[in-house]
């Protein structure tokens, strides 16, 4: 774009950001050259700044910027109770329905062979040896619902099936605010199954 | 996303890219951080140096890191001809195309009443003064085929009415490899009506 090569070169950057090709990438360029430059600076520190401090909870391997993360160090949550997830996100999402209390063991990936991520590369070695330390009588199973998130599951159940802890998985069914015509048939038959 | 104030920041400035949410933002935060570390440096210091080194070609307006850009420097380029843009993104895919040979003059812009954005903002005073300079003989106004595009390209083409300059406009029609069946029925008619 134009004869810059600082020009080029953020687009190129900007092209390792997940699902930004390259007009998405030009498109950003100009925006925050043209329109946005104080954006700009604000992104290059925040980027930095993560970097430098964002590391891994070793308890539960979320994203924190101490050695045990927030939850990990509440008294008050219920030890009892491990809830496994594939990400942060996911984990975010779950705090915000204010529903759960017990706490958590975040996978930062899924089993996903095509990628090559088997059950080493999200730690399930260290997530075994938590669910046997003799506190945790329950893990649920909150991976996502697509091919890799139920392999995912599937393999921890198996893995722990010996344990003696209760294993539960996320109830599968209707969303709130939706209409049975749009949902997938697959859905509504776990839902008629699992009716209560 | 987890306890970290840091990703809390990421995700907050990566939201100020064009067509980012927060769910793309928490995606792009999550993958950096878990997968591109090295990325995210890359992109932190392209941020910062674009912003420090990338400036406006005082001719054409393009990004540049010189007082003058590349093309404008060019004493090969022809100077009878004047092209005009909306951005910098535009002026790369004509200068690809290798078909043209003359200057540009790049608006940053478009006129955008909705956006607060006349004639003033891209500039057209000084095109107009550079049009009426006795050395352009031809304008060809590059603007795109949107509303905003047109109407541009409208108030520039009357603005020089009586300049005695060319005023041309790139030609609307079919594109290459497309089907009729697809084109859209204006397009059609354009190129029925400038048939050749």
């Amino acid at each position: 774009m134009a004869d810059s090569n600082s020009v080029e070169a953020l687009i190129h950057a900007l092209r390792r950001l997940p699902g930004v090709g390259v007009k998405s990438a030009s498109r950003m360029a100009f925006h925050l050259l043209q329109h946005d430059r104080a954006g700009a600076l604000t992104l290059s520190r925040a980027l930095q700044h993560a970097v430098e401090s964002v590391r891994h909870c070793v308890r539960c391997h979320t994203f924190t910027e101490s050695e045990l993360c927030a939850t990990c160090q509440d008294a008050r949550r219920d030890a009892s109770k491990l809830c496994v997830l594939e990400t942060p996100a996911d984990q975010s999402a779950l705090e915000r329905t204010l529903a759960y209390k017990g706490l958590y063991f975040v996978l930062m990936g899924k089993i996903s062979p095509l990628d090559g991520i088997g059950p080493k590369d999200i730690g399930l070695k260290k997530l075994f040896d938590r669910v046997n330390d003799g506190v945790v009588t329950e893990l649920i199973l909150a991976t996502n619902f697509t091919a890799e998130g139920e392999a995912t599951a599937h393999v921890i159940a198996q893995g722990l099936k010996d344990s003696g802890v209760q294993i539960t998985r996320l109830a599968r069914g209707v969303p709130i605010g939706s209409e049975l015509e749009y949902v997938d048939l697959g859905t509504i038959a776990h839902a008629l199954q699992d009716r209560r």
